[in-house]
C-alpha cells in the first residue's frame, strides 16, 4: 500500500505540465516509506538537463535517485521493498529511450506490466497522456503515440489505482467517482 | 436501450489508442443484441488497411460488418432495428472523408445528429477528442479540428449518455460522476 | 459568488471546441450580475477576426465587452465589482500575445494569479488544455506548452472552482467528484 490503507501501484497520467511529477511525489513522501525515484530521463541535451537539476533541486534529502533510461522491470524488481516508495517518473522518456534504441516497445511493455504484481513494495508511475491531439503529420509520431496509448492501458489494468492530472488537480479514474 | 436497462444512444470519446473502439464492442456484445460493426474507414494506404485487419481480426463471428466512409445518416437509418446494436467507428475518421472530398463537414454533422433521436434501434458512436494538443501549424488541421470538436458537441448533446476513454478506463461525462 | 451560492472564482479548462466559452457565458449570464467580457483576442488576422465577431454575435445586449490583449491583472482590478460578473476568455490568446512580445509569461501569470484573491467580484477564466498531444517539434511551441500548463496549475490552486470542459459537458474537477 503506497498510503496506510491506499493501493501498491498508482499511475499517475496526464498531459505536460498538468503537475504528475509533482502528485507522485507527494503520494510517495506521504508513503511513510522511504522515497526512490526511478528516473528514466537521460540528459541528452540542454534542456532536458535544465529539467532534470530542476527536479532535482525541488526534492529534499529524503529522496535516492537512480537513473535507469531503459532496463525498468529489472529496476523495479531490483529495487522494490516493503520499506520503500518506488516513484517510476517517467514512463514516456523510457518509452522514447525504446524507441531511439530501436528496441521493441510492445515486448519492453509486457515485460514491465508483468513485473508491477510480483513487486515486494509500492510503485507509483508517472506516464504522458499524448493522444488527444491532431494526428501526427509523421509516422514515427503516430507509431509513438500508439505505443504510448497502449502502455497506458496496459498499466492502467495492472495498477490498482489511476489518476488523471489536470492543471494540478487529481481526478480519481480507478477506482472511479461515483456515477 | 443498449444494456437491458441502458441508453439507446451512446457517444465514446477519447483520445488515440484510448480504448475507445474495444469499450464500444464490449458494450455492443454485451447488450444482448445483435452487434453490427458500421466500419468509417477507407482501407487507402498500407497503414489503415493494416488497423482495419487488426479490428477485424479482433472480432468474432457474431459481427456483422458494414463498410460506409461517407453516407452515415441513411446507413444508421436504414440498419437501426430493435434487434441489433450498431456500432458506427468512427466519427473521426469519417469527418476526415467528408474533407477529403471538400464535402460541408457542418451541414453532414447537422444531418448525422438530427437522426440520432429517429433511429429505430441502440447506436454506440466512436469518435476522438483532437483538441487539447498544442494548436496546429496549419488552417486546413485547425479547420479540421475545429470540426471535430462541433461534431463531438452536437452528438453529445444528442445522445444518452457520454463516456470518456482515458487508458482504457471509461469516465462517465453524462449522466456525469456526483458532484 | 458566481451562482447564488457558487464560487468567486471558476476556471474552465478544455480543448478547442469543448464548450468552454459557452459555459462561461451561461454561468456568467445565470449570475443575476451584469456580464463583462474581458477579450484577449487581438483581431490580428482574417481567422481571428472572423471568429471574434462570430463571439460578439453570440451575445446580446446584456453583455460589455473590453478588449484586453495583454494587461489583464489590472483590467480585473478595475472592472471587478460586487454587481457584474467578468469573463476571461481567454488565458491562452492572452499567452499568446505575452509570447509574441517577449514578455516574461511566468512573472505576468504570478502577478495575474496574486489578483484573483484580491478582486471585489466574481471572475470567469476560460483556458486551453494544450498538453495532450504528442511532443511539439519546435522550441518555442514545447515552451508555450509549459507555460500554459503552469499558468493553468496557478489559477487551478487559485480559483474557488474548476471544470473541465470535454464535448460541451462540464466535468467538475474542484470541488472534485465523490471518489
Amino acid at each position: 500500500m503506497i498510503d496506510a490503507h491506499g493501493p501498491s501501484s498508482l499511475l499517475v497520467l496526464g498531459g505536460a505540465r498538468s503537475g504528475k511529477s509533482r502528485y507522485a511525489q507527494h503520494r510517495a513522501e506521504a508513503s511513510g516509506r522511504r522515497p526512490v525515484l526511478i528516473a528514466t530521463a537521460e540528459a541528452g541535451d540542454a534542456e532536458m538537463a535544465a529539467r532534470i537539476a530542476r527536479h532535482a533541486a525541488a526534492r529534499d534529502g529524503r529522496w535516492s535517485v537512480i537513473e535507469e533510461p531503459l532496463e525498468l522491470a529489472a529496476t523495479l524488481r531490483r529495487e522494490a521493498g516493503p520499506a520503500r516508495t518506488l516513484v517510476v517518473d517517467c514512463i514516456t522518456l523510457w518509452l522514447s529511450n525504446l524507441f531511439l534504441r530501436d528496441r521493441d516497445p510492445a515486448a519492453a511493455a509486457q515485460v514491465l506490466v508483468e513485473t508491477v504484481a510480483t513487486l515486494e513494495g509500492p510503485v507509483i508511475f508517472v506516464s504522458n497522456e499524448v493522444g488527444s491531439g491532431i494526428v501526427p503529420d509523421n509516422a514515427l509520431a503516430r507509431d509513438f503515440r500508439d505505443a504510448q496509448g497502449s502502455v497506458n492501458q496496459a498499466l492502467a489494468e495492472a495498477c490498482d489505482a489511476v489518476v488523471l492530472m489536470t492543471a494540478g488537480i487529481a481526478l480519481p479514474l480507478k477506482p472511479g467517482p461515483k456515477a
